[in-house]
């Protein structure tokens, strides 16, 4: 069982390191975390992935609610949000094989960011099991790098 | 002056603690910071971007170095690699002004991953500042919502 928690809070120096600290002190783990900025440039919001049972989403969500630069602790229903993960990718591309990549590549709507003699890097956005599959499918070829910035959500409504 | 540092760590509980911890001990500045899986499961990836001089650059790199769980760190220059930063925006969008919107979404090839009867939410990924003007052509219609996921990176070769 995994959570979403989204945590709105001031842009203060230190305040990730104290969001971070506050886990690692209980020994909660954080699967993925990604922080960005907001409509408003003093707040960033902090989407994180922790997994664990209802009793550890509501620790976690009491441990975020005390932190003095916590505006808004959330959390985020996967049925009713909108999830994303960022991933760049670099795979071996000798010329025989470059056609095969690209109608891969094609088929994920992939876009290719970078082609040379040996290598092309491609980007690819969606919930994570799509790209989970995209990296499967592209394991055969020679996997050299992976960039994944870890998930972002949003609630529809 | 932003620097983007790459850094391979070891996948062990309270990492990200040690190195927010790291930043925020010595009053250096992070400004977005994004933690994802690589090829290799017992080993993530951070791409933290820093404002400051060159100074700057190596005091973080040297304190980084030394962590424990520290596995590689390497400055990003930005002329030698792709940049991307994944953005969530909702705004509103009643019936008058869809059309607009959609048309805007399609000069940015951004997604529309959610449409309601007040709202849209879209997806779009590049260089900040391309997510930046994005921002600014739509705000006039009313932005309700954004969420990045911080700049990721990778050497083109």
């Amino acid at each position: 069982m995994r959570h979403t928690i989204s945590v709105l809070v001031r842009n203060q120096p230190g305040v990730l390191a104290r969001v971070a600290g506050l886990f690692s002190a209980r020994g909660f783990n954080i699967e993925s975390l990604a922080v960005g900025e907001t409509e408003t440039p003093e707040v960033s919001r902090m989407t994180i992935v922790v997994p664990g049972d209802g009793s550890v989403l509501e620790q976690v969500r009491k441990q975020l609610s005390k932190l003095i630069d916590t505006i808004k602790v959330q959390e985020i229903e996967e049925s009713a949000c909108v999830t994303r993960d960022l991933m760049l990718i670099k795979v071996k591309a000798p010329s025989g094989h470059r056609g095969e990549i690209i109608e891969i590549a094609q088929v994920f709507r992939a876009d290719i960011v970078h082609l040379s003699e040996k290598a092309m890097i491609m980007e690819i956005t969606g919930p994570e099991d799509r790209l989970d599959r995209f990296i499967n499918i592209l394991r055969p070829f020679g996997i050299m790098e992976i960039m994944r910035t870890g998930r972002v959500a949003m609630m529809r409504d």
